[in-house]
């Protein structure tokens, strides 16, 4: 908990006149005044998160955490318990829809086993910090004690800190059968939501393993009865360790002043537990999309900010954060690419109230 | 005429079938059912416009088409006239906003002088196919003769035919200041919507400036006369080159079986005259993005898409087509690239009804 508090008091809110510089740096190229919208508040953030006006952007990683789910012996996903490891093997392999999305905008998959229920052999690519195989049934008990899911949180943050030298930017990405459930869970009560409005069909259940989900979700909470006040209980009682381990990505990456990438709702609960351990995080996340996952919008609002894409996706993995690092590269590239209308000899407009 | 109506006839609306045999590839994929959404869709699209299952997608171009407008010298625009040719050059070496958004995406930016008022001189990478100095100003007679809209449609026929065998995708792009006015003057004209509906602020201007916009576009209507039900007459007579240009490309593309991602706002324009001329060409149209020019949006319904990006740009230039075409891949990437559940031995759900 030491180690929690340490970095969560690192994190500082990003101060307006950091936009402020970049802003002025965008009005000098060849285009008319924000005329690339939120490109260039990309470009704005990015800059101002890295407090360097010369910062590159070169090598961008996803780290998609990985662990199972005793509730998904209730039966709440479509797929069975097994796939967790076996998609991790096809991350290894590089045939997973996040390995295709990170290879297109040239970023590196780091998968991160933090408590599948399977003893992976060293590999390339994978880093292996295995708390437990799989949490508890939180229909039963607990899913995580309190120190477990420290550990988890704890394990986010060493990675965040041990790439801190090497990656610019840093994605986040799950992989866990089961794993809507728990996040919901985390939404619901974090939120007051009720469960029925934060919680989605996964990866595609039939209507009568839906109304089971939503009451297993309720039945959760009401035998753990997490305090909504501490985000770690929370976490701990419904959480998992994937969305342990993202939370801790999350804040770590804030203290070291690295932009995160946020993927989609199992990333966006991660978000919302950082979140309310610290507030200021929201200055350094980058909401990658907008998920299918109904629970997903909730979250975006209490960050406080917009999605930057809305395709219906909801695979997980990493899949949205890939391409929503794809679009900072594009703001950052228009802010250090773009020629400016004095060494492109193109003439600006005439000074006038500027309306739109 | 003879050959806008031979291209015309030769497009064809997509089969349905040609949607699911690519829909039963997507679903054998390492990922629950239609989890990627809109991804998905753009790969099922790419490859039914290919009609080709095995289609590569490997070369991209965005076409910038470049033109002057008389209507330039009423003050429509923040910007001088001049800055048209200054930015054709700014294209040539590489130092506008379409530059670096293409190079980040890997396309090639190919610049048409359709009726730029300057003599370039012959460079890699613009094609000079000049039909006059700029238009004429429709506040005070058509922007062009009948015969040179037909000229300008013609020239982007033939340049989508030329590159035909070279390009995989092609991009919409133009440049010309003072723009959007002919752009909402078609809108306006085309679907009945009142200028005021689909009138911008162009590149930013000020409050005085809209008032008056808005009144010449009224007035250059009311001189013209644009036949509504003739789109050809519309485009000469309160159009531009360029937007001409791009109505030919979109037709020319469709006809050869090439996907072509739709810029913002002039493009749109474009696309909504070619829509007229051929209803079929929606089929082969990817919506990249919604400008910020209010007009878009009228047009966006009427093509019956959703755009693919929310980014609140609007600079034009194929900006927010080379944003799509990178989306396009990213699609035509997971069908291409992606691991099955046989051959990576991951295991498939239990066979049930699907809800969600």
């Amino acid at each position: 908990m030491e180690k929690i508090r340490e970095v969560i008091n690192r994190i500082r809110p990003i101060q307006q006149s950091a936009y402020e510089d970049v802003k002025k740096r965008l009005n000098n190229l060849t285009k008319p005044a924000e005329s690339l919208g939120r490109l260039e508040e990309l470009a704005q953030r990015y800059i101002a998160i890295k407090g360097d006006n010369n910062a590159k952007l070169e090598k961008k990683v996803i780290f998609t955490f990985a662990g199972d789910h005793g509730v998904a012996d209730e039966g709440v996903s479509a797929f069975p318990r097994e796939v967790t490891a076996q998609m991790v093997l096809n991350f290894l392999h590089g045939g997973a829809g996040v390995n295709v999305l990170a290879r297109h905008v040239g970023a590196e998959v780091v998968v991160v086993d933090i408590g599948v229920d399977y003893d992976f052999k060293q590999s390339d690519g994978l880093v292996i910090r295995k708390i437990a195989r799989g949490t508890r049934n939180m229909l039963k008990e607990p899913a995580m004690t309190y120190k477990e899911a420290i550990r988890g949180m704890k394990t986010g943050i060493e990675i965040a800190e041990e790439w801190s030298q090497r990656a610019d930017i840093v994605g986040t990405g799950d992989m866990g059968i089961g794993n809507t459930t728990p996040s919901s869970a985390i939404v619901s009560v974090l939120t007051g939501e009720p469960v029925e409005n934060v919680t989605g069909m996964g990866t595609g259940i039939t209507h009568d393993t839906f109304k089971r989900k939503i009451d297993i979700i309720k039945e959760a909470i009401k035998i753990n009865k997490p305090n909504p006040l501490d985000p770690i209980d929370v976490l701990s009682k419904v959480g998992g360790f994937e969305i342990a381990g993202i939370a801790g990505l999350i804040l770590g990456a804030a203290s070291k002043n690295i932009p995160v990438v946020v993927d989609g709702f199992i990333s966006g609960a991660s978000a919302l537990i950082a979140l309310r351990l610290q507030p200021a995080v929201r200055d350094y996340i980058f909401t990658s999309h907008l998920s299918v996952e109904r629970g997903h919008k909730v979250i975006i609002e209490k960050l406080g900010t917009n999605a930057l894409l809305d395709l219906n996706l909801r695979l997980g993995e990493g899949t949205g954060a890939a391409l929503g690092i794809g679009l900072v590269e594009a703001g950052f590239k228009i802010l250090t690419q773009m020629a400016t209308f004095d060494n492109a000899g193109v003439s600006t407009k005439a000074p006038s109230p500027i309306y739109g």
